[in-house]
């Protein structure tokens, strides 16, 4: 068996993965195995029990959304009595940032992988403040949730499809060279999005107020093409997934409890460990007291080689880390010791164009003793809080040490 | 006379500036001094006998616009007999890219400065290929020309101020972050004001095809805001003029011909030499042969601070002048060489957001021996062809020399 070869194959998969968006859609009429009793959520498997407190408040959020529960007592019981069913974005094609909590009647981007005909999905970005998925989950959340399901959602469905299809991978090559790293920084990504979606948007909507009203909510909020990019690179990690004899990480994925990776050449198992809290800065009046652990699919970016793999491309995010610039080229120049590749179509135009780093290679974390490097929003650890600051997080080690072994007693090495 | 003092002032001026995007009106309407037989110009002076191929072009195509000739014989027989008066842009507290030819009938950008009051204008951009700004007039041009006014503007305009105004500084505070620098690279910003406009052109517009048509053509051209760019440039650095003692240039401009600065302290005088080819790279097909003499009122840009002086915030545009992001980062450090102060607004991230080198002192040039680096487009020597290249230049020392020589006689020193 050449380990090599079969990391070159991954990761060349992954590379050339082409995700266009090419619609939106109920979850329930689009994501395999979707049915009407299951929530997903991110991150590897977890049960309500163990679940942390952004994730509880979304499951919550979700059920009182779906009209299943009135409060988190009767979401609670729903689940506990087995009821409802808990399964992660992951193992669905799906991915969701924060708690990721996705369920049958949300909409959901549709991501084809054009090169390797694979699909992904991924529910609509909420914006900033109180939202869902950071566990809030009052009245006013579900007024926006239910907004967007009402009025956006039907709007962005036919403006996706009257656009013939929005090339992600195109969009965040574009974003990588405008200052976006594409996981915690999306703002360029962002209006490049409102922009091949804007003459769409005033041609299908049902009135002016209303193509007024959407455009303005993609507008203003930086992060609405990080779900769309988070599916983007769910597609491309997926292409890369299930290569006979790879090393390579296909999925890093926090459900707030756990971190869990899976690996190219190992199937669908989940290698998990205890979340980290992440090192970052607060917003004023908090804390690392008041910080869940590390929660969200949204790492899938760092597994595709962008994210905090790109720091490098958006010095404009070192403020977010207390950094400087150098420290962005430094943490850029660090992943490429644990990459088996460089990205073909992500380019760096600091460091002159080089390819982000991309494709890790299990067996050079552990040499190295370097983990990948995750950029990353923190939410609260009381359920309808929300987010409370922003920072940099690490898998722990041991999941990658776990990963090898497994690695190796599989392929008898 | 304290010079250092006066520079201060005059920089203090520029920097604090605050250009705000509050209109669209016709030229005949709002530029003082417009009349219906009055053409103004980039640059400094100049006669149609002296001017170059793509200003002839311009003003040829400008005055078929404004059914005043149907050709380019008309045009000059016109000219030469004194009918139509030609006048810089800056005269009249105007700026245009390229040849900067803007007419009566045509729509420009009001900008206002709301910290001292002064006001600029520019027209509107064309977006690429053949257009009137590099010389190019025949009925394509015209087409283009007349949407503008009669589908675009009206549209544009409304929305403008049902935005309640645009600021056009915090835009590029925001764009410097986003990869652009100004004056070549107006990517960021234009999709910046393609969201500030959406939601209002949308509810403004006589019916949604309108509203998608002027969407699209704002979204599509990556120069839209270049225009409003430079008008604000313009306020800006017209708030730093006329500060007596002060060594400040407060603007630079090329008409084809003539390369000019005027400078704070030295009120209205133009200091002009020959302007140069630019140094770059030429569209397939072309070469330096085929080139014009610089050419535009754009270099307003790096007159205030952004353009070839923040190079450092835009390392993706090297390949422009085939670069590396080094040279980037030097280009910016060679401006701190020759300029006053550093912008408090315009910071550069991949330099720890220290501020843009700005307000040219007249005397660094001279101590120094280093012009000031402007990024430009290249146009045609032959009118009605348009861009051919993009690149770098630099003004003539001779104009640097001279006006100090004046400076110094007039201040007796």
């Amino acid at each position: 068996m050449n380990i090599d070869q079969a990391n070159a194959d991954a990761t060349e998969r992954m590379i050339e993965a082409r995700a266009v968006l090419v619609g939106l859609e109920k979850a329930r009429d689009v994501i395999p195995g979707m049915h009407d009793n299951l929530l997903l959520h991110a991150g590897p498997p977890i049960t309500w029990e163990r679940a942390s407190g952004p994730l509880r408040g979304a499951l919550t959020g979700a059920l009182i959304f779906e009209g299943k529960a009135r409060d988190k007592a009767e979401a609670q019981a729903l689940i506990e009595r087995g009821e409802i069913d808990l399964e992660p974005c992951h193992h669905h094609q799906t991915v969701g940032p924060m708690a990721g909590v996705t369920s049958p009647s949300m909409s959901v981007y549709v991501i084809e992988n054009a090169t390797h005909g694979n699909r992904a999905f991924s529910n609509l970005n909420e914006g900033y403040g109180k939202v869902l998925r950071y566990g809030a989950f009052d009245e006013e959340v579900q007024q926006r949730l239910r907004w967007m399901e009402e009025v956006m959602a039907p709007v962005l469905k036919k403006a996706i499809e009257a656009s013939g299809g929005i090339d992600i991978k195109a969009l965040l090559s574009e974003a990588l060279h405008m200052g976006d790293e594409g996981h915690n920084r999306n703002k360029a990504g962002s209006i490049l999005y409102l922009k091949a979606l804007a003459p769409h948007v005033a041609r299908v909507s049902p009135d002016s107020d209303t193509a007024s009203a959407v455009l303005q909510a993609i507008g203003d909020n930086a992060l609405s093409v990080l779900n769309p990019v988070m599916a983007a690179c769910k597609a491309m990690a997926d292409a890369a997934h299930g290569i006979d004899g790879s090393t390579i990480v296909t999925a890093m994925a926090r459900n707030g409890t756990d971190f869990g990776i899976r690996v190219s050449g190992l199937g669908e198992r989940w290698f998990t460990a205890p979340a980290q809290i992440p090192k970052g800065l607060y917003f004023p009046g908090y804390g690392d007291d008041d910080a869940n652990a590390d929660i969200g699919d949204s790492t899938i970016t760092e597994t595709a080689g962008i994210g905090g793999f790109a720091m490098a491309a958006a010095p404009a995010i070192v403020t977010f880390v207390s950094g400087t610039a150098q420290d962005a080229l430094h943490a850029t120049m660090e992943m490429y010791e644990i990459t088996y590749g460089e990205h073909k179509y992500f380019t760096i135009p600091p460091m002159d164009f080089r390819g982000t780093p991309t494709g890790i290679d299990l067996r050079k974390v552990i040499e190295t003793g370097i983990t990948p490097r995750v950029n990353t929003g923190i939410a609260h650890k009381e359920p309808g809080i929300g987010q409370i600051g922003a920072g940099l997080v690490r898998p722990p080690m041991v999941i990658f040490e776990e990963a090898l072994v497994t690695f190796a007693e599989a392929y008898e090495i």
